[in-house]
């Protein structure tokens, strides 16, 4: 979905290739084009393939697959595109790390705020055109973030280059491993309810705990935060129609969830710095536990 | 379900009447008597009625309703069957406070570790036979007790008199308020995952933690535990067929669970002794959070 919004938005600027998982759905984007509606709306022309070796030499590939087909399309790249930039933009933390594992091309860290709802293999909606921040990953030189944050907003999205990512991404993290992992649990999108801190019972007071230690974490591993991530959260609720969070989808489909990437990633950060996150780890559990029950058949005995 | 199973077999040595909330249910117990298979293989006769002023007065009753309809079974009560006592069997803790606020019957608290499936208004099938455990509440006499759970074996089923039952009763609160959060939050049975301890992100490692919490509670309280909840916890996972808590089958069915009753009232406990317990207020929160989720509209945006 984060993926055809920037292949659709960027056809109109670039010469484009989609690298897809399954052959029928390259065989569309050859024939339809993309559509993009909502926010913006056209259809973009865009080359596609479920061949890395047909698609010929480039300059910048963005990953836009889930965190939990990653390792699968960097393991697609591993070995060719030599003179190619690679950028991340999955959730979470450690994104970079499995894509250097495959490879030693220079990396751009990404991180994302658009959201979108896909409707079929050629048309997407564009719902939040928030930002996307891009940073260079070890050593990648900030010129090239720059201009991939110039021709991202060249192709009517909006981004920003920073010349250090971690503060944005860890705000993301915590907010994220919070956000998702409740909603996936409770079954509520992120609305008033994660803000709620009236009576004791109200869920607020579990999402503040989670968003305080994170940013314990954050603080221990001497990353300093671009925003707070309960004022993000605070901010996100009262924007009116509640977002769905992906790990919520992901559970009521009974699909692998991120948990790994975003609050596994948290937690493992966590112990590496010594600092305990009692409340970050049980929901760490509950949601691999939640995704074992996908496998367990229905005897019910009372 | 736990009613069904006291009636049917307390109808072969005792006049019983069934007090339903709907009355074809009422209708149907008269016309076909109730039937047990599992375990039992019976059919007994009672007479029922959804009208308490119906009931003619009586030695005992069993006030076996869901902790979500206690009060409305209370108030059913109220003013009526002076010399009456009265047996509370719910989960968690406070139901007898419960009935005390609508009369002064001397009240028996009781625990029960039996289990069935209701197949439909006349027959429900006894799986787990064990025992139900009764106590004196607040000055009801001993004897009382005693008579009770004689009746209650010479009926075909298994039953106990404690002079204190505190110690089971908090052993049980503590394991249910465990299992049944942590199952209707993953959506798992109460399987092997519970006693799991080997992986890091093993769901045991989380439940031990809050059998502890419970635990410190218990100390502070001034009540020695009958029986360690972790170890229920471990022999329950491995006797085979995996368990479906209620709380489980309420969230799956959307109805209100008994958190209030369970978690709810270790989570005020600890608080009353000083005790902190932030993993049980968490999945207090959480379950909250999901019977709330049962009320929101499903709108999407990815």
């Amino acid at each position: 979905m984060i993926g055809s919004l920037y292949a659709a938005h960027l056809s109109r600027v670039a010469d484009v290739w989609v690298l897809t998982r399954r052959s029928e759905h390259a065989r569309a984007l050859e024939a339809n084009g993309l559509r993009v509606s909502g926010r913006a709306d056209f259809s973009g022309s865009v080359r596609a393939t479920d061949d890395p070796d047909a698609i010929p030499a480039f300059d910048v590939a963005i990953v836009a697959t889930k965190g939990t087909a990653l390792e699968a399309a960097a393991t697609a790249l591993e070995g060719r595109f030599a003179d190619a930039t690679i950028v991340t933009v999955q959730n979470g933390l450690g994104a970079e790390r499995i894509v250097r594992s495959h490879g030693d091309w220079p990396i751009v860290s990404g991180v994302t705020f658009m959201s979108g709802t896909r409707h079929d293999d050629t048309h997407v909606e564009y719902v939040l055109d928030t930002e996307t921040w891009l940073g260079p990953y070890n050593g990648t030189d900030f010129d090239t973030v720059e201009e991939l944050a110039a021709l991202i907003e060249r192709a009517g999205l909006k981004a920003r280059a920073f010349p250090d990512l971690r503060p944005a991404q860890w705000s993301k993290l915590i907010f994220n491993a919070t956000v998702n992992a409740v909603a996936a649990l409770t079954g509520l999108p992120h609305d008033a309810h994660f803000a709620a801190e009236e009576a004791d019972s109200d869920l607020g007071h579990l999402v503040h705990a989670l968003m305080d230690e994170g940013k314990s974490v954050a603080a221990a591993a001497g990353v300093g935060l671009h925003e707070d991530p309960w004022e993000m959260n605070v901010l996100a609720t009262r924007r009116g129609s509640a977002h769905y969070p992906s790990m919520l989808e992901d559970v009521e489909a009974r699909r692998p969830t991120e948990i790994e990437l975003i609050t596994g990633a948290l937690v493992r950060e966590a112990e590496h710095v010594g600092v305990p996150v009692p409340l970050h780890t049980a929901l760490y559990r509950l949601i691999k536990a939640k995704e074992d029950s996908y496998r367990e058949s229905k005897g019910r005995n009372g």
